[in-house]
């Protein structure tokens, strides 16, 4: 079975988002994720896990290039402005294309 | 020191199946491994870390191509029939190609 | 808006240098990071997160070449004799290069 290639789009940003991207994502035809909760600072100090008020989540889709542009387009017009959120895309081989 | 590329590999499972993982990497070569606990969405439906039953486990390899090409191989034989699973693969480099 | 060419930069390493290492990632300019719990097994045997005294952290930081390249080196230089360390760099894209 030959490897294909994706895209890995990964988002970190606050928790308290977390429902409102997952609805976001599936809207824009991803198949799955993964989310682990992190903690970080960035442009707007620093997010400390242990706080709920200000965790982080960090949310994983593999996806093709297509929907990767899609989603990233979207993340940065609807809430790049108002909240904490870094998006960084990675080239990935999967096994089963189908699946995402 | 020159950067050596690598491989980084990827699993996202169901967390009941972390011991048997883990025994089959180390069968498989591998020299290490780090694990993440996650919640997810996949083809068998939410996942929430939770609830213990149903959590995932995110594990990451780096190795050879040769090793990443035979893990994802045996995973995919052992696994993806009967267990939630993702599996992809990364470029990566790294300093200490000895390590790996 | 046109992605651009940045490194993400992971290292796990143990719970107990957090502190030191972010100290050193602010020095050595990098803009943000990101930290989520692990625990794994790898050169010096295997870490379960569920001991706090063997825990591992997963860092990640999005920077450019030059930044993670100084990065690699001064961990090398600095933790890898005598610490759990493992470090490796991905080539990812990013939406907003002034941020890293």
């Amino acid at each position: 079975m030959e490897p294909h290639a994706r895209k890995l789009l990964t988002i970190v940003t606050e928790a308290a988002l977390e429902g409102k991207i997952l609805r976001d994502l599936e809207q824009l035809g991803t198949r799955g994720h993964t989310i682990t909760d992190a903690r970080g600072k960035g442009r707007r100090g620093v997010r400390d896990a242990g706080w709920e008020a200000s965790a982080n989540i960090r949310v994983e889709v593999v996806c093709d290039a297509g929907t990767a542009q899609a989603v990233s387009a979207y993340l940065r017009e609807h809430y790049y402005r108002d909240y904490a959120m870094t998006v960084w895309v990675i080239d990935v081989e999967v096994l089963r294309p189908e699946k995402f």
